[in-house]
């Protein structure tokens, strides 16, 4: 993992009080690329005991979020939309997020993202994310 | 504002832990309506010291499936994609949404939501939510 | 009308041969705003004989892009990304779509359009389209 | 290629006109996947001399309902909503697609595409769609 990538991408992680408030945590950062782990708790579940749409989506952006940060040096970014599909309903107490860089234009990047329920030893796919990122001057 | 409809959507934001642990509160129900609103603390900003994505995201979800649950009857209904667009950074205090039904189909139901920043007597558009929810049997 | 702002609308319709070739025809512009009209032919349908998709999408994109191109002053923009949601099957012979912008930002401009079937006298919303698009220098 | 599947798949390529009518021809099939291309002319074009967006809109879409339809059994399928993000201008005169069911349940299938652009020997990723489809009685 290359230091400065990991330094930058860690940054939008530890400063975003919402994040840290879920429990999402950054577990690897690569070239356009991040992951995170969720340890999922009461408090993240919907009406149907499954975690929340909001969770998922908040994990999934922040993760293509992440991967786009360390596709763009020194400046920052921000999110400008998102869409998502929710696959399957995510019953898991444990899921983790792979984001990764689809494209990485000068004041525009797109990302994309995959969540994942894991059970047991079985990880399956729950919900995936297209987003852009607006990247700030 | 009907009774009946009232409770249906009532009972999907009093069951729904990530809702209540947010502070997102139910305000009004209509016909394929609703409107809810969020008073924002702290722990809901993400790193540039704006409201998250995220929040955003589940607040826009929710309220949009609140419209929903208002046309479904007796059934209930699950989110099975949406897609929203930021158009502003939201750096006020207290947020309001509403939620409305573009159509009400039997087993599918699409619902739109737009997200308002609220910062003295002025109201900003601040996001913009489409999405498609599932009617279950 | 401003005589400007449908003179920048109608060169993003007359110099699209994609649009003269399906027979998609502006009808109107205002600030921010955009409508046009398709007369359905045979060649526009799908297998199961409604209008399809690619051609509302298209219809429904440069609606959205003509709005936006009513906003962006004397700068051109180009879509970079849309969302669609198709709402009814569309079996008319004639459809409608009307634009507008939702934020005109310097680098960055969110547009949605709704089109509509119109069958007799009566007028069906059939589908919604949200989009972002880039403001080029 | 199994031959049912093919077989499936073909007919809703052949069946639609406005697929037919731009060129878009089916290449290859097989569990939940599809590909196709489309030799580019003048009148697939935009203002900007690149291939409009409407066109590479109904080429991903199509292509992704194939590999819907792939999945499907004897059950077909209608796109009820996608989403597409456009990453670089297509000035290439073929483009490829590929597309692949990321869920298939009973009666809803989301599926994404990827759009090339194919120059001399070189192929670049210039879009990606993730839709929903209904899966019809």
């Amino acid at each position: 993992m290359d230091d400065a990538i990991a330094a930058q991408v860690r940054s939008i992680f530890d400063k975003a009080n919402f994040l840290q408030h879920l429990g999402i945590q950054l577990t690897a950062t690569g070239e356009g690329a991040c992951e995170t782990t969720l340890t999922v708790e009461d408090r993240h579940l919907q009406q149907h005991g499954f975690v929340h749409a909001g969770v998922i989506a908040t994990m999934a952006d922040h993760t293509a979020g992440g991967a786009a940060r360390a596709a763009s040096g020194e400046r920052d970014v921000i999110t400008i939309e998102f869409k998502i599909n929710f696959l399957r309903p995510a019953s898991a107490r444990k899921l983790t997020c792979r984001g990764k860089v689809l494209r990485a234009g000068k004041t525009v990047i797109v990302a994309e993202s995959e969540v994942f329920a894991i059970n047991d030893s079985e990880s399956k796919l729950i919900a995936k994310l297209t987003e852009t990122l607006a990247v700030l001057d």
